[in-house]
């Protein structure tokens, strides 16, 4: 099935991997006692990164999935505008 | 050296586990060419469970390390609320 | 000129009344020197509700301008996508 | 009664009257049927003022009133921290 994000699917994947890593980095740093602050800051980076995996996800989407539904009509196009802001609510809330 | 979160450290440590498979599952989402809409959720759900370690985090550093900075008192006092609000500054605007 | 919140300007217009009087309010706050975190939690309301009308306008936009453009093809298409996804970044980002 | 943004209340004060004003201009923007995404351009802007005080307030709170209730001890400290963390988090997942 064609998603979103097939184009870009390496790219996504490699940018979670590299979050993943830096996750179980901030791991190890409360294993080794690292400074609040200092894994607090490493935690604001995480967050980020995640929000930047979010943001291509939802561009893609836009452009492939939603605009697909859109140039095809009907009622599936207001219901893939209604399933999309629910998602950006819920990134923006987040 | 004592730092902030040492009565929470087991919390902390599962919590990041815990994140860190959910970002492995959103790995394995993309490469079973999973709907975006369902990613984006998880990605959503990946982001408010850092966002709940960062106040953790932040909770126990006021709780301890600032707060014995404070009753120390001094120059470093100040030091470590601004460090804070920086950290603070940060999460807020990520 | 049809812009994307047409058939939800009145209410758009009401939420905006109400932010600004939010807003108002804050300061009369301040004025009276209220205790710092009742006015921080106002101001966390404050900025919900200005989320709120973001995400309005958002999915008026994708339901009207986006889909519009969409549906009539051609570059502008792309454009009107690249566009929406600064917006939504700058959303999530803020 | 000395409240935490003393020494700023005049900063604070006029950074909200900023806003208020952001706010109106938004409301004329509207009235105006301004393009959507220059509207959300300017909401997040304002999102970001509002984030800036909250910033600030929680800033001069915690240097002034957490840092009295922390010097003064007793259980009072312990609930200035508590409902300084359920700001911050307000905040944050705001």
């Amino acid at each position: 099935m064609a998603v979103g994000y097939s184009e870009n699917k390496d790219q996504v994947r490699n940018k979670l991997r590299r979050i993943e890593g830096q996750i179980r980095g901030i791991g190890r740093m409360v294993d080794e006692d690292t400074y609040c602050v200092d894994i607090l800051n490493q935690v604001s980076a995480a967050t980020r990164a995640l929000q930047g995996v979010a943001i291509q996800l939802l561009g893609d989407h836009l452009s492939h999935c939603v605009h697909e539904a859109m140039v095809a009509g009907g009622p599936e196009a207001d219901e893939k505008i209604q399933e999309a802001n629910r998602a950006i609510e819920r990134l923006v809330r987040s």
